[in-house]
């Protein structure tokens, strides 16, 4: 008998959408059968949690940069693990693994998936930590790191700070020793969102109309003025955290969270020297010349999640039937970030 | 007799203000002594024209970043001829010159000026185009050179492209062998300000409306999309240009005419990877590691007003007297520069 005869086929519940549309009409449960024996350089993973991230709903919608090609499955982050391998493998069975390629079917439980496209991730980080590891955090050190050259006790500004890349940046610079200035929007119990913040590691925090109007009279306060500026939100935002950096500094954005265009008045471009870049993770990830720093990257991140001292955004966690919830949410504003839990083989206590 | 009663006190009709406020207000045109004869080290220069830049007018209104202690003689930019030297001195009788130096009292008939504070000239240059050398000549000069590498048919991009910088850049791209995009404001006769530049050199010519419209699609006619944008305005205007750009282009800001602030796209800074700059020449002559760069710019620059490739904008040339009404017409839009016309003796044929 041929081996393929010999091997089981596994029903793997999937979120995949047949055509570009509004998520919630054209995202559907479908069950897909799987192959339940990796060929030689492949692995069976089951996928374990995914977030729905901005992108995803992007690339649903059909407006993202990368369309693949309908039907597509789901997901541009997450967390598996690996439940067979081919003899030979470099990977072990319970390892856990993200994918690290342009398409990426996370909203599936199982996958066959060549190895070269799979991340191995220290299995003593969470699982909604592991599953949201390869965009907030990156985009966080990434803008930390490779711009500038900050010193401990350097200060940073950034607005959008409680958002998932905010945190990142919080914890990174309490781990890294800068001193971070951090903006968000007001709203309702505004105090207990900078009490979060607080214990995240930030050492300044303002609402966008407390900075509008203390901002510059605080910045003269300080030992020396913020070398780099991240922003995430664009409009009058941009300008204001741009405005205060020292002659010379970098302001990077990652986001334009507020849909309007980033300004950066005259005086600081001209006058103040004020460098403006930009930054999207995925394709500096992909940049041959970034191999090393990627790997310096992802190694330093992972430490850090292990020590505990890089943590998950609060999320919501639904499971996958509940997507249609979960994408609702994902598109209303001031909700929690939503994280698909695929397999519901995983017991919530393992979360 | 001491030499000092020998020495003739030359009275020098001299334009100054004793306080900062409304130029046509605060300025006066006053009588000062000067004495004729220079101590070693300095020469008597007699002031021959110089413009009314903007930052004359904001020099004059305390608004600038550089805040002299009044009574301040005017002038931002000139040209004078060497009417007197000490022995031994570098420079010649009849030797045009600037002043290279923080204070530039060029609005008075006469002055005793330190050699080390003096730039030669070469005095094949027309008067209107010697008095306007240093600033917008070196910006388009800066802009060019210094902040990406061009090569000959490379395309760039910028507006405000009827602007003294803007007519600069046209003229030095034509030298150069850059491909120039232009862009100026709908008015009244636009076809002869169309005409006008495309004399200069332009190889392209929209109004704003032109290109907002058509921009994107003629930039994909072209072999290649612009690899600089050189932006004068802000507002919507300096997001248009930033957005045609190669992935990686640059965008420099030398000024903000629209008084709005300079808005990017998150497509553009984020996926296109578009890095933003500013420059205040002024600045980048006087930082010493530019020393050499300087050089060659002030070089360049001469050889191409010696051949007639740089040329002079269109100005009202005015003589001192007349001062109230040249300030008046620069705080005016759509007027031409004003060049105040300082020395009496400089018969108009020789300009």
């Amino acid at each position: 008998m041929s081996r393929k005869v010999m091997s089981e086929v596994l029903k793997s519940r999937t979120l995949l959408y047949r055509s570009f549309g509004e998520p919630e009409k054209v995202l559907e449960l479908a069950t897909v059968d799987v192959e339940s024996e990796p060929k030689k350089g492949q692995v069976l993973v089951q996928w374990l949690a995914s977030p729905i991230n901005p992108l995803d709903i992007n690339s649903i919608q059909g407006v993202y940069v990368y369309r693949p090609t309908p039907p597509v499955i789901g997901g541009s982050e997450g967390v598996g693990r690996v439940v067979k391998c081919s003899p030979g493998s470099a990977f072990s069975k319970g390892d856990h693994v993200t994918l690290f390629t342009m398409n990426t079917p996370f909203w599936t439980e199982y996958g066959i998936v060549d190895e070269e496209d799979l991340l191995k991730i220290d299995n003593r980080i969470s699982v909604p930590m592991a599953a949201t590891l390869m965009v907030n955090p990156p985009t966080a050190w990434v803008m930390l790191k490779d711009f500038i050259d900050l010193s401990p006790g350097d200060y940073i500004i950034q607005n959008s700070a409680n958002s998932g890349v905010g945190r990142s940046v919080i914890e990174l610079c309490k781990a890294f020793g800068y001193k971070s200035i951090n903006i968000v929007r007001d709203r309702p119990a505004i105090e207990s969102l900078k009490t979060e913040l607080w214990k995240l590691g930030a050492d300044h925090i303002f609402t966008e109309e407390e900075f509008a109007k203390e901002g510059r009279k605080f910045v003269k306060t300080l030992s020396s003025p913020p070398k780099l500026a991240m922003n995430g939100v664009g409009g009058r935002s941009s300008l204001g955290i741009a405005a205060v950096l020292e002659k010379g500094g970098t302001s990077v954005t990652y986001g334009g969270m507020s849909k309007k265009p980033h300004e950066f008045s005259t005086s600081a471009l001209v006058f103040n020297d004020v460098r403006v870049r930009g930054v999207a993770v995925g394709m500096w990830m992909r940049q041959p010349e970034n191999e090393e720093k990627l790997e310096l990257c992802l190694r330093e991140i992972q430490e850090l999640a292990v020590a505990g001292k890089l943590t998950a955004t609060p999320m919501d966690h639904v499971p996958l039937e509940r997507f249609q919830e979960a994408l609702r949410k994902s598109m209303e504003s001031r909700q929690k970030k939503q994280l698909l839990i695929i397999s519901a083989q995983t017991s919530p206590s393992k979360l």
